[in-house]
């Protein structure tokens, strides 16, 4: 949780009577925005999870990593100087165990990481309520239309533990990513964002990609992907996960591929199985495996407009055609499931058949393979393995709906998780909004987790503004699906900043908002002088023409005279009227 | 129209094969990016319509202005350094004639405006399909989903006429403002946007009102509103009408309060008449009017979250008030319709009471004001005057549909315009994202204009980037919009920078976007030289990560050896796999 301070409303307009006690709100940042927190990247963030492992007793510590990769680049002391310091020995499953959330939830324990979400979920709204005792105006809200979601007006242990079970929510946590800090991914719970980061083979470093990462979480990403294809993925991956709080996902086959040169055709099931190890010792939180992406399928992609255009898609599809063989991550997929398990790795089963472009949504390619991803989620749920489900892409507005509706269907409500989807492609460089519509429309209709896309998208890699960018314009989708599904709470903020609005508290309505920088920035620009910050206009309007600053005197004037509005209409009291001429000219004089 | 040439596709990539022709897109910009045109804005632009007037014979030009107020500035020679160097003498109705476009609809005939109109709508789509022949997937388009609206296949200037006469579209053209290329707007178009411009009492000055006038249409505002609320509101207006190829709106109780000196209660029906000609007889196109804030409406916002926040809602709510008596805008109204008939302007019925946040939001005070507007609607139909609706605002996603379904009943499906709508308030500084999520949707359903909301909404005056970023947000709401409904044609721009995309012609994904400018800085952040503007990879994934790359192969691979993909799948061809291999290792090394 962060605490906004609230101003004691000096700046009046029905403010102003008492000092105000801080607003509450969700916070992804973990100790990073904490003013007492010491962060040292060097060392990593505290294992809090640790402890609960521990008590749990069901995994290990090894005495050295599982995947031969591993121990050859951990051997190799020319890496020695990008090396994360303060490397641990990797935990696993004992033998015969599966430490799986969803384990766990179907076994009925609540475990700790569930406990944590569900105080999560409820924003403190028990405390607000508290603080704002009867403030009928910040928790009024709009009934949602939830399109079958259900979420309680209070989120408790056991629901989130019901959820995990019946795999309609993931709790993502490798037990190798004790920095984590537990969240849920679900359509019952908050609408999520996941932030793309990661280096390639053109540009970016290690320190760029953690700062990255931080710089996504600071401004509201709830998951955080690293999709690095240039060179030591692998170290990059430590110092991110070790610095990381939310939970971090990867795409396994991009580092395979890195493996073998960049020839597809030359993956092994062996060698993506190193990988998976390797990665899951490091504690990455979700995989994106491409098992759907079947030799039938790839034929009905050839008359596409853009073909396919997920990396992990062409890279599945060209493998397959190569060897005119079934996919391996297919064919594997039982002993994926048992990897995944021994580390608590969740699925997030890919969408590599995904539409690149308006004209190829919704077609047979994409959602043949969305029906192969519910039969995988079958057999991952026999594992007690988590899943999730991804989905596009490219979709204009009116066929959005359709998606959520198949996916629920066909995936047996396994949680969605989509990247935008764009409603038009005729605005590249400005991606982030062409898709904010339709994550906010998919959000709305079920969609659990809502991959940004920056503005950069389709035309190079993200920078730090781009990252600041496409996150923002993701939680404001999130958050307007939040509103429009009914969330418990959710519209508590959006009251909280429409009254310091309405009151002139200018700081406030900055503190509040998604972006106080960007907020006091745009500010500064027309009226920087401190003064303006409590003035009672903006440079909008200027001082003589605020609507809000009428409005309110209208109220003072009623108020003042003890006249009920209602009132003094239906009376009809003429001699009132003149006598607010008086009050108004003393007041605009 | 506006023509965007397509290279040669040297890039390849599947095209490559021959010179491509044109594509065409509508446009808004008027001679100002004719790189033939020369622009002089002490001129001002080509009086195109006025020979269009004459042959109607209905008008005549007077000897002076109507207006006392018009008058007395023109006569000030303080001024003469800020006036427009070449006024004409206004055109009015001849006494008894209407001169509305609606009036010239009902009586079967169609105007120059009509035809202009109708070729524009249609997007040049024959010429596309004929210059483009046979290129299916350039064409190919997902039937849409248009909650009533009905598009023919082809716009005729009857269809035009039509509509105009059935008060379902508007065809805002001013008599006086000769300089104008037709444009219509109503839901059985394409989705149109408007800008808002305008100086304050802070800041800004008249060269730079008419730059944003010319920045706002470069970028694609189909209109301009000039909500100018500081000094000279008369001058400014007079450059950016004989400047403005699109139709100008004003508020013009904004100018009447300022010729008050800021205290709406000394406001007067002849005051503000005289406002009314001294607009109409300079050409403004479309007046909002707030003729629905009746007196009895003003007690339902006592206990909202924001109140008030319409600037003219709040003043004639002020007025109301203060003299406990009817809007005076409501009780003149019929005297209104008189001056909008004798020069063609459009009503912009104002919605003085829009909620201002989302706690606010469908309340009855909102819905209340829609009702009256509807009645006002009749009666100006009854003097064939043109109406739309102005609606809110901000609203949660799940909440705008109904807005737009009792606007349609309400206001007998007179086209609607609306404000955003905002889909929450939580983030001042992005207020153009918030606002674009809930403008495709409210324009999917049926709105028939959207105004824009820049990234300063809230917070200060925009400045030229705030113009192009709000513009730009809403072109991508309509398009998406249009997309939904299924305009026909829509989806061909989409197709075209796909196909580009897919076959690496960087130049023409740039050019065919709605800002080649940003499209191609942010390519040349990571990429700057020339030669990645042909190369058949982007930094997002590097030369040999690239799956459109991949992709190419496959379907390369299959054409060249005679090999249907469907068949070569279906039949299991081993051996051609092994020749892929073989193949794709060449390509690759």
């Amino acid at each position: 949780m962060r605490e906004i301070l609230i101003s004691r409303g000096q700046a009046g307009n029905g403010g102003g009577k008492s000092a105000r006690p801080g607003f509450l709100v969700y916070d992804t940042s973990g100790p990073y925005t904490d003013p007492e927190a010491v962060v040292d990247i060097q060392v990593g963030l505290a294992k809090s999870r640790a402890k609960w492992l521990e008590e749990r007793g069901d995994a290990e510590q090894l005495s050295d990593f599982s995947s031969a990769y591993t121990r050859r680049r951990n051997q190799d002391t020319k890496l020695d100087r990008i090396r994360f310091p303060a490397i641990s020995r990797p935990w696993k499953a004992k033998p015969g165990r599966n430490v799986t959330q969803m384990h766990y939830a179907r076994q009925g324990i609540v475990t700790p990481e569930m406990e944590y979400v569900a105080l999560r979920e409820n924003q403190a709204r028990e405390i607000l309520e508290e603080r704002f005792q009867g403030d009928r105006r910040l928790f009024q809200q709009h009934p949602g239309q939830p399109f079958g979601a259900r979420i309680p007006a209070r989120i408790t242990p056991e629901f989130v533990r019901d959820e995990v079970a019946a795999g309609r929510a993931i709790l993502p946590a490798n037990i190798n990513h004790s920095e984590l800090e537990p969240m849920i991914i679900g359509r019952n719970f908050l609408v999520k964002i996941n932030s793309n980061i990661g280096n390639s083979a053109v540009v970016s470093s290690i320190e760029e990609e953690v700062e990255k990462m931080v710089w996504s979480i600071r401004w509201g990403a709830d998951t955080v992907m690293d999709l690095s294809t240039g060179k030591n993925i692998h170290e990059t991956r430590e110092w991110i996960i070790r610095n990381s709080p939310v939970p971090i996902g990867t795409v396994p086959i991009y580092q395979a591929l890195e493996k073998v040169e960049g020839s597809p055709e030359e993956l092994t099931w062996e060698l993506f199985r190193d990988t998976l190890i390797e990665q899951a010792e490091q504690g990455v939180d979700y995989f994106t495996i491409h098992a759907g992406v079947l030799l039938r399928y790839v034929p009905m992609t050839a008359n596409r407009v853009t073909g396919i255009v997920s990396r992990g898609g062409s890279i599945m599809a060209k493998w397959c055609l190569a060897h005119h063989r079934e996919n391996f991550l297919y064919t594997h997929f039982e002993e994926i499931c048992e990897i995944m398990k021994a580390y608590d790795v969740s699925f997030s089963l890919g969408d590599g058949l995904r539409p690149g472009s308006i004209a190829d949504a919704n077609d047979e390619a994409q959602f043949g393979e969305l029906k192969t991803l519910g039969e995988l989620t079958r057999i991952a749920w026999q594992h007690d393995v988590q899943v999730m489900i991804e989905g596009p892409g490219h979709v204009p507005l009116h066929m959005i709906q359709v998606n959520m509706e198949k996916e629920l269907q066909d995936c047996f409500e396994a949680p969605f998780y989509t990247l935008g989807p764009l409603t038009t492609d005729i605005a590249p460089g400005y991606d982030h909004i062409t898709s904010a519509i339709g994550a906010a429309a998919i959000g709305w209709y079920g969609c659990a987790m809502l991959c940004y896309v920056t503005p950069k998208e389709h035309l190079g890699l993200p920078n730090r503004q781009d990252v600041r960018d496409g996150v923002i314009a993701y939680r404001i989708a999130a958050h307007a699906a939040d509103l429009a599904k009914g969330h418990p709470g959710a519209q508590a903020r959006d009251n909280a900043l429409s009254l310091a609005r309405f009151e002139f508290r200018w700081e406030d309505q900055f503190n509040l908002s998604l972006d106080p920088e960007k907020a006091r920035s745009f500010h500064d620009e027309t009226l920087p002088a401190d003064g303006a910050k409590v003035a009672h206009f903006c440079s909008m309007c200027g001082p003589k023409f605020c609507s809000m600053k009428i409005t309110q005197e209208v109220r003072d004037y009623a108020a003042k005279k003890g006249v009920d509005l209602d009132h003094a209409v239906e009376e009809g009291l003429k001699e009132k009227a003149e006598e607010f001429v008086e009050a108004g000219a003393e007041i605009y004089r």
